[in-house]
């Protein structure tokens, strides 16, 4: 049987997968990624790969890797938080150790293809896909295809700056919309929540206060107004970045991944009203969707930017 | 002769060029747009087009239209400012007229096109062209090709929002780019600072602030500091919302309209220096240029979207 493998390269964990050809994962394994040098990474995800495709030999490898590459030449260029991932020829290490071609994509990238080939994006032609986790990234399909920018760098949405003078971002720049509504600018905000009302109400009420963006929609659900009032804040700050977006790229929808699958339409509701009040009614029918590959999200953007035959 | 006409349809003027296939322009007329009713529009081109043609044929005509519209149907969907242009099948009534196929693209789009096929563009696959004269439009030539989005809005580059709660914009939002950059924007600003220098030092100084884009652009050119400052402000919007373009598009290149090729350095030196500390180290090479084409600019919009042979 004709197999696929599928690598998603992340800087805190590493999913290998197998794949049939026509898109029904068989197996998926992971392991943390380690962090001293590429070759341990390389090494495992080869073993791992052997082991799963049984001594098989793959028609393709997809590489979904965690940070900026070059697709054309196969090179991880960076790798946030690993040490010695520079310039690492993945494509060409890969192909040489399983002889079958290798495709690469960073993976805001890959997970817009896989949406748009097999999940929310189903069936568009002009798709925004915006990661919402730890940080915001973005994924482009434009005119049916990924679109990737004159240095690969193109999907940068969570870095507009939608609060000029705004609070520090991971990036060294102030007011990026990943500084106010990832996972990591949610974890911030509520700090400071939890410190002003530490300072105006004692300890009490510092601890009932979420912690992270989990906690924060876990509480949600469970009705706490403290926390629908924090989601619908940051549906706000979404809000301008995703106007923004639908000025520029006129997309005909926009699916966001985990936090927003999480939460649903905790978020989406507020979300979609603040959207369409920032926008002209030129652009009605705009559609916001959560990410429909929940789990799998990860493992099909590998298994979608293999280079299988049509 | 082989000829092209071209139509740069606007809400204050028309003009009627016509064109060697090759693309030399060998004459142009213009006339004021008539408020009243499309007919009569339609039919002063009509009459124009066929007295500069001299009785022949054309291969093609070409038509860059001064608000939405849509180019697969080839109907304009209205004109700001003028009455009755709704849902005018342009396209057709000049193909019946002419005997020629009619292409037709909005203005920021067609000037796009025009600046990445003859000038400031040329042989650049990433493009964005920002027109700077009232308003602020914009085209994108993503991948080599012209990208106008789901409902051909794209390239509202404009009206995202880059002082939120700012100034109110002619699109009925706050804090667009255009409310503060545009030659609207521009006089505005003027107006306000003029008012403050008033309110403060009496109407001699009020007298000596510049009205409008021009009159400042005239006196930065003559060294005064007002103006020089009052550029390097602009420059700084500016720089906002073409950084958060870069972030989203990564170009190679932007082109800048009107405002920025008669002010040049002045304002583009500061503009450069301001992206590029909001830009990452990784966005490095990126280029902004006045577009070249200069007065030529709309006729060769028009030109450049005739369906003409390859």
């Amino acid at each position: 049987m004709s197999k696929v493998l599928g690598v998603d390269l992340g800087g805190t964990k590493t999913a290998v997968s197998v794949w049939t050809l026509s898109g029904r994962r068989l197996e998926s394994r992971r392991f943390p990624t380690p962090p001293g040098p590429p070759e341990i990474t390389l090494g495992k995800i080869a073993a791992l790969g052997r082991d799963l495709l049984g001594g098989e030999k793959p028609v393709a490898v997809g590489v979904s890797g965690g940070g900026p590459l070059d697709p054309e030449r196969g090179v991880i260029i960076s790798i946030p938080n690993l040490r010695g991932w520079e310039e690492v020829p993945i494509a060409a290490r890969l192909a040489e150790e399983f002889s079958a071609p290798v495709g690469i994509e960073n993976d805001a990238n890959a997970c817009a293809i896989a949406e748009h080939r097999f999940g929310a994006g189903k069936g568009c032609r002009h798709l925004v896909f915006l990661t919402l986790s730890t940080g915001i990234g973005g994924g482009l399909i434009l005119d049916g295809r990924i679109y990737r920018g004159h240095r690969f760098l193109a999907g940068e949405a969570g870095h507009q700056v939608i609060q000029p003078g705004g609070p520090p971002c991971g990036c060294g720049k102030r007011g990026c919309l990943e500084a106010l509504a990832s996972g990591t600018g949610i974890a911030r905000r509520l700090a400071e929540a939890a410190g002003s009302a530490g300072a105006g109400n004692g300890d009490g009420e510092r601890a009932a206060l979420p912690r992270d963006a989990r906690e924060l929609v876990e509480r949600a659900r469970a009705g706490d107004p403290f926390s629908l009032g924090f989601l619908r804040e940051t549906a706000g700050y979404l809000a301008q970045g995703i106007a923004n977006l639908v000025f520029v790229l006129d997309p005909e929808r926009i699916v966001l991944g985990t936090i927003a699958v999480a939460a649903g339409d905790l978020l989406l509701a507020p979300l979609r009203e603040e959207v369409s009040r920032k926008l002209w009614p030129a652009y009605a029918g705009l559609e916001i969707l959560p990410a429909a590959l929940g789990e799998a999200l990860g493992d099909t953007a590998a298994y979608a930017v293999a280079p299988t035959p049509p």
